[in-house]
């Protein structure tokens, strides 16, 4: 049997992802040794963090080396095991990457139970879920009543950031690019606004829902966004920076924020986080995720694609600001 | 008598203060009310907030209106009292502005009962030295052992504000620009190491005095140089926003720190304040910063220009760079 993979053939450093980033192989799969699994990969997910993998700036993961297979987490069925803990037809989340046929460690993978949802432990229950989880919570900081904006709105953790921002009693208003993200924004997700940043003066309309500015800022774009943001900010504003993914663009990456001065006339904190910096909490911040998605209080929408094939093309879309949701791809049935 | 008094005729927003922002005047002095005294102003501070003042950005502190004199602290001595709580020759402190001869309300003015330090309550006792003080406990938390970063540390806050981290166990380098006052930090304020930034490559420099990354970064200066210090951050560094006074050269006037990305990587927090904010804590960090002086492990260099019709030139030479220590001018004996 085949596996069929992408590797990383180069580095976006300064500029956006190429198709030439990614090389196109296929192999034979080896037999699998003792303790170890070979897998069907089904589906696969794509956040912004990839670029910066695939960077490999300020180390901030084990680094990605060139021939790598490039990394993703996915969720996979179980073909063959060498394992006493899975069994043929498990349905298991890991660090499948950009392969058909994953071979991994019984270590490096975890049994999905639920398997009426699987995806979400792509999502809501998964690295996007928790870090949008501990970035409300732990950098965010909400009270109730406070006014929060989210940019990247309308992506797989700002969608979260702003449901769980609701959850905490405060009054939401996304960013996102486009009338029909900003309808979901509302319609789907119940912020209180949306500020479609493509057709609107953003200055203003920050204005107009943040009369008395901003307590918290929850940032995943940076760039002129975030920078049109700080002019918005409450006494003692707290700005979480959780992703920057306007870098992708050529004319926002190098754009510094210039009005970072106001985090003076503010008393206002800016603050950067990894959720791997929480991960003795993240069973209890996953229980309270579940069940709220349980409760219908938390929707993890997904953007589901099709096809190995298409893997770097929706990387890239991701850039582009294509996905309304989580971004995932399938594989496999 | 006459007052002769500087007032303010133009805002520098987005450009340097020029002479045509100020306005010489002369008056006939009136008469002083109940509870008012007349003062000769003998020493005035600068500092860069009063650029902001001028500016009236944000509207931090209560706006200062074209036609206002120009407002700072200053040493006075009550030439005329019509209040029971100060007599004729006492020495006071307050916001005297830039004026020969200020008529105050005895609530404005605050008696200096140390009359062989009255200079130390325009630097080290006064706003700078507070600013420094609170910068440094309250938004810098140093631990012992910490790596330390202070810009503008020859300025009247840095030199205060290192002097503070070292009390405090930590590892402190200033950056200031030229070999002067370069030794200054080391001689003078018994900084571990100093950064000329005019003649040394900044980022060579930060890589060698910090090779696990600063804990700290105390910045007064912003723009270019607050850029490169975020590339040598430790994990869980802190980012004390103090000022900018790269502001006030052009071609940093718009210039926004790109490096914040780093922010996530490092898990970093940059934070603004105010000594405002920590008014109520100012007698105990007063008391302490007195202690400090007398045993003599904090020095509040002064950098002494004389005469009143120097004001504007002396405020212009703080952005410029030229002041070694707490910018101060002797108007009278």
């Amino acid at each position: 049997m085949l596996n069929k993979k992408f590797t990383l053939a180069g580095r976006p450093i300064g500029r956006p992802i190429s198709d030439d980033d990614f090389d196109y192989k296929e192999e034979e799969l080896r037999n699998i040794n003792d303790r170890e699994l070979l897998l069907e990969n089904m589906v696969i997910e794509f956040q912004p963090a990839q670029k910066g993998w695939m960077e490999n700036i300020s180390n901030y993961v084990a680094p990605l080396e060139i021939g790598d297979v490039m990394r993703c987490s996915g969720i996979a069925r179980v073909l063959d095991s060498k394992s006493k803990k899975f069994k043929k037809g498990d349905i298991v989340s890991g660090q499948t990457c950009w392969q058909t046929h994953p071979i991994m460690n019984e270590d490096d993978i975890e049994l999905i139970e639920d398997t009426d949802m699987p995806t979400a432990y792509l999502g809501a229950l998964g690295g996007t879920g928790l870090t949008a989880y501990f970035g409300v919570t732990k950098i965010s900081k909400p009270n109730p009543g406070d006014t929060v904006i989210v940019t990247g709105a309308a992506g797989g953790v700002g969608s979260l950031a702003g449901q769980i921002f609701k959850i905490a009693g405060c009054n939401v208003y996304g960013i996102a690019g486009g009338k029909e993200k900003c309808e979901m924004l509302i319609n789907d997700f119940g912020f209180d606004g949306a500020i479609d940043y493509k057709s609107e003066n953003l200055n203003e309309s920050l204005g107009k829902f943040c009369p008395n500015g901003a307590d918290i800022v929850y940032d995943n774009v940076g760039g002129r966004i975030l920078n049109d943001c700080l002019l918005h900010l409450a006494l003692n504003a707290r700005i979480a920076i959780c992703g920057i993914i306007s870098r992708h663009k050529t004319d926002n990456m190098n754009f510094g924020p210039e009005n970072y001065s106001n985090l003076i006339f503010k008393r206002a904190t800016m603050q950067g986080f990894l959720m791997l910096d929480y991960v003795s909490e993240t069973v209890v911040a996953r229980k309270k995720m579940k069940k709220w998605i349980e409760d219908g209080k938390l929707i993890c929408k997904e953007d589901l694609r099709e096809g190995f094939e298409n893997a770097p093309d929706t990387l890239k879309g991701l850039f582009d600001g294509k996905n309304k949701g989580k971004q995932l791809l399938k594989i496999a049935d």
